[in-house]
């Protein structure tokens, strides 16, 4: 069945202690439709971007099999990121943000999107994430992701928008701004009472921690030796659960952990290299080794 | 099969946003010891205490069926803690430490203890957690903590006793102090090329994680809503995984991270109140359920 998901795409600069990239392929559009497609060939993007972005790119995308229809292309220049992390990957520190093209996005799905019944609502603007909600006819599933600029900009915005969702993913000290808790199992049941069905806190090395008014899922991090560059790890995260989910017979409790894994897992080969490097030699092969060695290593 | 825990024996004056109780037992072995009661019979302590220890104190320890054979009673006063935690209940701020009799502890092992199978060396001067080791005659396993203190004040002698330990316990920042490495994967791999068998490294809010060789467990901590007092946590883990083991017919991989588990609940159950309140009125049903819990939302 069809993901429709909304977000950046982008132009990204990073720079990290291991090497530096310029202007490599990046947005959290990007990231999740190639790793929601490592699981379904149903993929449909909303996004925008400028005369500049490489023909290159939205080639890859294609060869991907994912639906371009609702990718604008407008004239200025591709939304641009620049960062930078020091010997704490944790934190990524902005140089620059462009908005560009991006400034003016007025998200619109196409007639062939209104469909959709799994929805990603990557971390832009809440009162796009509701636009584009609005659009949707009759989704089976909306997942929502947000950032720290939303949360301290626009709160109320925010707080209707996840209203309307059923499983709200954000980062652990997104969850601690959002409701003033620092402790995490804490935020999360006062989230829960904000509206979605679930909440899937990510940790970053510490793993995830999933919430549903009756049952909680830990999910450890892959334990890898050094990250190469963290940037989209969250963005790939939601594309491989989502991704999976779509992919499986039905959308139970066993299922929805088995998607976090995959996620988890995809996630860690992300960070692996530069941009979606690592997304483009990786095979389903080694992505199922690496979620056997999950079982593994939580087995008891 | 028996366990010889060296350790302190202390008491402490701890502060909490919830309260404050003043000169209440304490100390690693104690806590070890306790914890350990709820799995073998067969735990003996080596520590020392001062005239003004309460006999209340001695009493329960004996309660608990903990041998104190091993325990001096000297002239002096018995070690004394006194620290604070703010809301960020993962660090511990120490007002005063008078060390007192504990000054002069020179660990001697009663003739009864020697044959002791399982030895558990709390955070003590490494250089005493050797004096103890060339006393036992033919430990089966030899676990042992320490502490930031002695990584800079004693690292030349601890380096020494971790070469004679198969299992090494120590919290990440510890894990980061000893190797200079930040990543804790290549920390725990560094620690096995010192010497022991197996690395458990102590993540506070987020588990723990147990290296081998040849493996790697992830434990997450019990999701608990509000921490009343840190204080012993760790120690009570370590009891809870050593008096688990030493009731298990075998030192399986699979009985080591039941154990790992065992001491994760228990160390999630002494955190709900002082000192150790709560281990005196935990049953070992409410032991098993919360065991229960942590398999549920670990599986997938």
């Amino acid at each position: 069945m069809s993901i429709v998901v909304v977000g950046s795409v982008a132009l990204d600069s990073v720079e990290t202690p291991f090497g530096k990239i310029d202007k490599a392929l990046g947005g959290s559009a990007t990231f999740f439709s190639v790793a929601a497609t490592f699981f379904t060939k149903d993929v449909k993007l909303v996004g925008i971007v400028g005369e500049d972005f490489p023909q290159e790119h939205t080639d890859f995308l294609r060869s991907r099999g994912i639906d371009l229809t609702g990718l604008e292309r407008v004239s200025g220049k591709t939304f641009y990121w620049s960062g930078r992390y020091g010997d704490n990957l944790n934190v990524a520190e902005t140089i620059l943000t462009e908005l560009n093209v991006f400034e003016k996005f007025a998200p619109k799905l196409p007639e062939s999107y209104k469909d959709a019944k799994y929805v990603f609502l990557a971390n832009i603007n809440p009162e796009l994430q509701m636009d584009v909600l609005r659009q949707v006819r009759d989704p089976e599933l909306v997942v929502c992701d947000t950032m720290n600029l939303w949360i301290s900009t626009k709160r109320a915005e925010l707080l209707e928008t996840i209203k309307h969702v059923d499983i709200f993913v954000l980062n652990d000290s997104e969850a601690r701004q959002l409701t003033g808790e620092s402790n995490i199992n804490r935020a999360a049941k006062k989230i829960l009472d904000l509206g979605p069905d679930r909440i899937i806190i990510k940790k970053g090395e510490h793993g995830s921690a999933t919430f549903t008014r009756e049952s909680y899922f830990s999910c450890p991090a892959y334990p890898l030796e050094s990250v190469f560059d963290p940037t989209g790890a969250g963005d790939t995260f939601a594309g491989g659960f989502l991704g999976y989910l779509a992919s499986a017979a039905e959308m139970s409790e066993s299922n929805i952990r088995k998607a976090i894994v995959y996620g988890t897992v995809l996630a860690s080969f992300n960070v692996e290299d530069f941009s979606l490097n690592r997304q483009r030699s990786l095979t389903r092969g080694e992505l199922e080794s690496r979620f056997d060695m999950m079982r593994a290593m939580t087995q008891f």
